[in-house]
């Protein structure tokens, strides 16, 4: 990842001459791209390790797996979400973990929450960095020093069984490297986020990913077996059975802790066969009422769709589903993406019986190209956001899920939220929003926010993001998704489980975290 | 529920003629039944509340709503495992609550909780009273006295939203009273245990039950969208959205916690429209290994039957599978049962994926009868068990589950266990199994003994039942899949969750039940 924007150097290009076009006409900016900052040239905060610390954790992982480079620390100094890269690109030093560290595995995890629970060193644990709520940020709690865990050493499958099409995975795997190593043994994991080509494992159970085909093959938390933790109490390994009585389940507890609770070093996967074909086919919906509900009865008829969304008007209108011609020619009404995987009889029968659902909601049969244009460019987004940052445009997106009967509701409440702050602020937006996730019980909303920069952008967004998190949480819906919690939702959590769950989660911190080392100032209010 | 048995007077009746020349033939036994006591001769363990208390608890919830009559006290004595009517049918006094308290509502069951904690009684939260594993004995833990909290008179069909199809259900309402509330909406929850005509809405959520259409409609724990608890510490309600990344999900620390974190009160379950047709289809397999094999393709290929069951050969030999023609003509080799729920295109594309996956695993189809006989008797196995008890045999069950790949394993080494020690104790053993419970990863086996009983049955079938918990834990499986922890497997729950699982659950049992009067010596170790 560059360390002041999502992504890899290659990911990165101009914007196309549409969408500068686009932006003068609605925006009235220029399209110039300003100077960034070289990496090499940006201050960081001092590095407030001793030299005793320092020795302590290299004595666990070998000195040359704790790094203090200006270049290590600054590619940990946080996630990607919009605020970040606003942060990360203004003048004067950026906060930075003081060390990264490099365990190779469970039992050297456990021992650097040891030596820095004696010392009292905050731990943030890193995956793929790619948050976007705050979750990696390096946050020193009452400590005097923090250090970024990084879990990449621990990059191993670990254990396959193909008869219970489970698999085990290191905590540092990323997106790419498990379907590599699940597809030498014919098998897949099927998720695949936006994050998905940098993310890892270890950081999907903690957050509690959702992948584009939940649909077909669940969120991450479905897919969990068997979770094993580091704490700095010791370890805890979960799972037993697919399902089971034996009191709660404490994965679900660990699932979504966001490296407060323990560090998850390896997890144990529902897996499934590579599957043997993929059939696509997009829809266009004359509204998004009519959109929504048609998905709501494929998904409660259980036809079983991999990939099920449904774009609004406005997102339809910008083409933003179809990464490689945003802003070009769109469908018109609202636009929506079904896959099928399994074997070919599978996704035959399947399909049939969603299409025929689809059709009989009032949706038009496009064909496949849309539904393959979208999962060509699936990943990008977040490049495009960069560059839309790059131009003095603001860009972010936030989501939320609710009911099928609430959702048009929570809709109306977010967006109204989004723009009227926005445009109280002299910067109308454009407000786009989608379903990506659905349930035979409710559905995902995730909203993407366009606008000009204002003088300060960062306190531009963060009150446009307050108001359309007091209208998430007023009207129901849960504050995040498939974002987590991190820093930033952590203002809204105690309305969503009240005041006795927020006892319980600091109960359950101070039984496996007594220091309080464990990732400072994220989730638990 | 009659006091020392399962079920009703009605469901009651004499062994038929062939279960008795059997028993003759192989166990020695007349089949003659013992004559049992009459309630109102059981003396019980004097009532122990102070008239200070019994008002307190009046003024709550009102005189005519706190019972210290026999007969009430006597009838929540506890569940009904085989140990638990050995015991009610032995000799001597029986212990029971001190009283028995009827709450109206949520509110009342806060206030009885506050007034319990203040007076130092103990709290018993009372369902439909079917635990099987000493979840409703009436312990007091380091207390005086404890009352059984009866949720019967939460029993309203709270809210419905037929467009999300969810269900909000008072934790007092059974089985029945869900499908027939449910029913007048053309909705159904599907949710049918063994314990379905008794057990309640609040029992399956605290005991994570898992009903006989758990393939179709999920575990019970899977359809819960929304919990009200109350706790000592107040209120919790937990469950915004159909899925969520705000942190763990904590509705998942309160379902199966068995009434030592808090009573459930209200419960917002996934519902479905009432089935236009459901198909069955019955199948035999020349073994278990072939057949279950035959299941995991089925539930691993997504061909979603509603119910998917596979009976062993001993099993299928004594028909145990048909209730009416128990020791009657098997079908031979291993029998099992499909159904498929839904409209009838749906159900005829699901039967027909899933029937040619199990003719090709091996599968002879026998049609639909079998299987319908199977849904005919499925609730009546409890009073057969009885019966035998009556007539001095032995017969009791127990359940597990692991992964697909530990399954012949697990099997094995549960049935040696079980016979071996029966053997040992000069009671040698017909142990049966079957699936009924199956996942992509796994399935649940479910374990049925008959052996004469010795001069203490009781004392007998704890030996066979710790040789049993033993095997399991040491194979890997769950100490429990649908029966719950309660006090009978509370010896094996350490070695499921580790010592920090358990630090964390007593850690949430300090936070939200200060004093420790809920359910005292049940599932926390």
């Amino acid at each position: 990842m560059v360390w002041d924007a999502w992504g890899v150097p290659s990911g990165h290009a101009p914007l196309p001459e549409k969408i500068r076009t686009l932006l003068a006409q609605v925006f009235g900016v220029s399209g110039e791209p300003v100077a960034r900052r070289a990496a090499d040239d940006v201050p960081l905060r001092p590095r407030a390790l001793t030299g005793e610390q320092l020795a302590a954790l290299s004595a666990v992982v070998g000195a040359e797996f704790v790094s203090s480079e200006h270049r290590d620390r600054l590619l940990r100094a946080g996630g990607k979400s919009t605020p970040d890269l606003l942060r990360r690109r203004a003048e004067g030093p950026q906060d930075a973990p003081d060390a990264v560290v490099f365990p190779a595995d469970h039992e050297q995890v456990l021992a650097v929450l040891a030596a820095c629970a004696e010392r009292g060193i905050a731990v943030v644990p890193f995956g793929g960095g790619t948050s976007v709520v705050g979750g990696v940020d390096p946050a020193r709690g009452r400590f005097g020093a923090v250090i970024a865990l990084d879990l990449r050493r621990l990059d191993a499958l670990v254990d396959v069984d193909p008869i219970s099409l489970t698999a085990t995975l290191g905590a540092g795997v990323t997106g790419p490297q498990a379907e590599k190593l699940l597809g030498a043994h014919g098998l897949s994991l099927g998720h695949f986020p936006q994050s998905f080509e940098f993310a890892s494992i270890g950081g999907f159970a903690a957050t509690r990913s959702s992948g584009q085909a939940s649909v077909g093959y669940g969120r991450f938390d479905d897919m969990i077996q068997r979770l094993r933790i580091a704490t700095p109490s010791g370890t805890v390994e979960l799972g037993r059975a697919p399902a089971s009585a034996a009191g709660p389940d404490l994965r679900e507890l660990f699932a979504g802790s966001e490296g407060t609770l323990g560090v998850i070093t390896e997890v144990t996967l529902r897996v499934h066969p590579t599957p043997e074909t993929v059939a696509y086919q997009a829809w266009s919906f004359p509204d998004f009422a009519t959109g929504a509900a048609a998905l709501r009865t494929v998904v409660q008829t259980g036809a079983a769709p991999t990939v099920l969304r449904l774009s609004d008007e406005a997102e339809t209108g910008l083409n933003l589903a179809r990464a490689g011609d945003v802003g070009g020619n769109a469908v018109g009404g609202c636009l929506a993406i079904t896959t099928f995987e399994g074997s070919a009889a599978h996704a035959r029968a399947r399909s049939a019986e969603a299409n025929a659902l689809l059709a009989a909601a009032g949706g038009t049969a496009l064909g496949e190209q849309p539904a393959r244009d979208w999962e060509h460019g699936r990943f990008s987004a977040p490049y495009l956001r960069d560059a839309l940052l790059d131009v003095g445009i603001l860009c972010e997106t936030l989501e939320t899920a609710t009911s099928w009967s609430n959702l048009a509701e929570l809709k109306t409440k977010v967006t109204a939220a989004l723009t009227d702050s926005l445009t109280a602020q002299g910067t109308p937006a454009l407000v786009m929003c989608h379903i990506s996730h659905t349930y035979p019980t409710g559905a995902s909303l995730y909203f993407t926010v366009v606008a000009k920069q204002a003088d300060d952008p960062l306190a531009q967004w963060l009150i446009a993001k307050r108001a359309a998190s007091d209208a998430i949480s007023a009207t129901g819906g849960t504050i995040t998704h498939h974002h987590a919690i991190g820093a930033d939702h952590r203002p809204w959590l105690g309305a969503e489980i009240g005041e006795v769950g927020v006892r319980v989660l600091r109960a359950v911190k101070q039984a496996v975290d007594p220091a309080g080392i464990l990732n400072p100032g994220k989730l638990i209010p």
